[in-house]
């Protein structure tokens, strides 16, 4: 999809916002919503959005929305730091398909390196183990 | 270098921020400057920084700096893409030295992407043409 066109209400993260979805939580307030990324591309990989907006990526969001969520991923990255004390951190944001956006609600992906530790696709190509998620997300919100 | 540490005042961008090194610059404010990454993985690599912070990274920065320097990375990315027409753009930023940062100034890359084509350092391996830099830098600044 290109970074133009309208906010798709079906995409995944609406979904898991209205509660249609299942979603593994690291932390939830009124405005924003994190959560582990089924797909990751290490362990503790953690995703931020918001919740009120139908901004699609970071060209078309409001002032406000993006102020309230870099706030937000700072405080979950430092937890993440805290709950899995990665090497370093990768904060990173991706604009239309080409750009690697699968997902047309705008997001903040949090993925911690390691050392020498590539990183890639769950080693199956499938989703990861939603109960090994559950307690990377537990370790994480315990830091918050 | 690990998320630890103390500022060190003598890195590249604490330098291009005093004049003490040259850049080719795209945005400047009182609080940020945008310009252009010298080893750029693809045409209109763009580097945001804050000129009144000393954090290294997203981990230590203060909340201020944040809000400010998102709302720069957007407005630059808005710019890149008006210029360039991208097909997608990549905004990331790297916390410590195993996620792969090598300036230890808090910074964000703004990455446009083509379909079909790969990023990576520049073919030669070494650092962009300054010439080439600035005629990209101008058509960004005129699309700001």
């Amino acid at each position: 999809m290109s970074l133009d066109g309208a906010y798709d209400e079906a995409n995944i993260f609406g979904k898991i916002i209205r509660g249609e979805m299942p979603a593994v939580k690291v932390y939830e307030d009124e405005a924003v919503l994190a959560f582990m990324d089924v797909f990751p591309q290490s362990k503790g990989h953690t995703l931020v959005i918001s919740k009120t907006s139908r901004a699609r990526n970071l060209l078309d969001a409001e002032p406000q929305v993006l102020e309230t969520l870099i706030l937000a991923v700072q405080k979950v990255t430092r937890a993440v730091r805290t709950a899995l004390k990665p090497d370093g951190i990768v904060v990173t944001q991706f604009n239309g398909a080409p750009a690697g956006q699968t997902i047309f609600h705008l997001h903040f992906h949090i993925i911690p390196r390691w050392e020498g530790v590539a990183v890639g696709r769950h080693a199956s190509g499938g989703m990861a183990d939603v109960e090994e998620l559950k307690g990377v997300a537990g370790q994480i919100s315990a830091a918050l």
